[in-house]
């Protein structure tokens, strides 16, 4: 049996009591949720009496060897996840933005205390990505990483398309189905797609690269439906592209609105899923395709991440610090097309 | 550094030499060839002296610890895999026809030896599935796995939907590029998809089972350029699907042809690619798409097998043997749809 201990008990984390109550396989049946670390009780929950607010408690309970980090924000989740490496206990998040701006050091400290700091879940909800980018890649170089990383503004490109509304009736609509938050302006401004591909980068690439040193980050504020509809006559869909690529020893990162053919798989990614390309210089094109959010999904991604912690199939590893000028800044380069309103968008293939 | 033998040297054999000799990352830039087991002699190959016909000689050779069986066949690529597996060599293969004939001993073979029998390239080439398949869903109940394992079929009827093609034409088209075989009969018909579908299946619901138990085989034979004139006049493509689901504890396999509508990822896999969707309870379906042969990218699939059994990452599950009844007939349930001159396909969603 190995004891855990869930921090946060929101959407993620209560996916994740609901994801392991409901497995029957080894070894993630015998995980046993010893503390939810929240600030609200839970009176009526079947594990209600294992809620705390002290999280002090988790940390010196030497029988907990894996803390799931669900609770959002950079203060206290990123001052416990610390501590719980310190402390030997081994790491699991679906925070991006802890990853984005703590990662470098959370790993070192996992690395020093043997044991591991895993984020599966911080990309792509439930589609495996990160584990499959470390493991399965082992002969190639990365030359790109692209994404449809952010279910929220797919969501509205595509019925702003099928349906003709424009940008805000799309996203009101999307706001009242639960698939954009109450303040959209981080999906909408691709900065939530930009933490995304700078944690893939970061792995592609083996640095540690933050979404704020990428030099072009626009999201789809500007994108109307005629954009849309003059696209659609060129045979092409507009989506929100996260795109990181090797130009010799340096790397192109960029997140923008682009035109996409039919001849890309990413033309026929449609709604709230999320696509991750990756081209390897042996393997070619591989694309992994999925549902980017929701509490299930995204728990199975956390509990595939618990299951690698518990087996220690996974090793945390250490990258570079990205050195000055590793980022090229966005020079315009690449295929641009002009829509006969006189728009100009890149184009992705 | 580790030594390793490869049986067969041939496309995906030549393909392993070459991802492995231009690799730059640890631990497969550590890998040293030592043998090459070939009837025929390569004297202008920079390995030509590591050529051998003498099996013997790498199986009494301890310091070789990883064979990688790329021969074809079921004879001596049987008998290579068994012996070298009893003598203490983890064995990688990308030969389906022994996974499908002989996994189920191989496998006890690898446990029983404390080593590894793994056949990521088996199925979908380059595609990472195997390992996601055995890792990365550690929650979900697998509720069904899909796929378009069969470049050839994918290849035919896509020209023969573009071009109007007929099937000879598109088939000889595809034989003039190499995409096909002289001998095209187990692509037509489907058995190459059912001997994948079989690996996966049996990797999805932990059982052995081999291809000749599928009770529905059906192949391309019989599709028409009409058929496919008139799937798309209801927005459909066809497409060669090889399908295993769950059903209560049982589980149905079947390979066939299916209508294939716009709001299924698979509308949009064309030319030679494949693409593998599993269906969690937990993750929802997930896509893995790429390409499904080819000499670089199957080989750097075996090269991920090589990497897990020099990492001790993976280790064999010896699975149930597929009792009687398991496997349903099938029935001709699910939905079907009639095209307009009375033939009538299966839909697949």
């Amino acid at each position: 049996m190995t004891n855990i201990a869930i921090l946060g008990f929101g959407t993620v984390g209560g996916g994740v009591y609901e994801a392991i109550s409901r497995c029957s396989k080894k070894p993630l049946c015998d995980v046993n949720i010893k503390y939810i670390l929240d600030l609200r009780t839970f009176p009526e929950h079947p594990l209600g009496d294992r809620v705390t607010s002290d999280f002090d408690k988790i940390l010196s309970d030497e029988s907990v060897s894996v803390v799931v980090e669900t609770m959002g924000g950079t203060g206290a989740a990123y001052n416990f996840s610390l501590a719980a490496l310190k402390a030997g206990k081994s790491v699991v998040t679906s925070n991006k933005a802890v990853v984005d701006k703590f990662g470098a050091e959370l790993e070192r400290a996992a690395a020093e205390n043997s044991v591991v700091y895993l984020y599966e879940a911080s990309v792509g909800g439930g589609i495996p990505i990160i584990a499959p980018l470390n493991n399965c890649f082992p002969v190639d170089d990365i030359v790109r990483v692209a994404g449809i990383l952010n279910g929220t503004t797919n969501y509205i490109l595509t019925h702003m398309q099928s349906e003709g509304k424009s940008l805000e009736e799309a996203l009101k609509t999307a706001q009242e189905l639960g698939y954009a938050e109450a303040d959209p302006h981080a999906d909408l401004a691709g900065l939530d797609a930009a933490r995304k591909i700078a944690i893939l980068a970061g792995i592609a690439f083996d640095k540690y690269i933050s979404y704020e040193s990428i030099p072009h980050i626009e999201g789809i504020e500007n994108v109307t439906s005629e954009d849309i509809r003059l696209a659609e006559q060129l045979g092409c869909v507009i989506r929100l592209i996260a795109v990181a690529e090797r130009v010799n020893d340096k790397a192109r990162i960029l997140v923008a609105p682009h035109l996409v053919g039919a001849s890309s798989l990413f033309h026929a990614i449609r709604e709230a899923f999320n696509a991750v390309s990756v081209t390897g210089s042996a393997v070619g094109e591989v694309v992994f395709y999925g549902q980017g959010a929701g509490s299930l999904p995204t728990a199975a991604a956390v509990c595939g991440d618990i299951e690698r912690a518990i087996l220690g199939k996974a090793t945390t590893v250490v990258r570079k610090d990205c050195e000055e000028g590793f980022l090229l800044s966005d020079d315009g380069e690449g295929r641009f097309v002009t829509l006969a309103n006189g728009k100009k968008y890149r184009y992705f293939e």
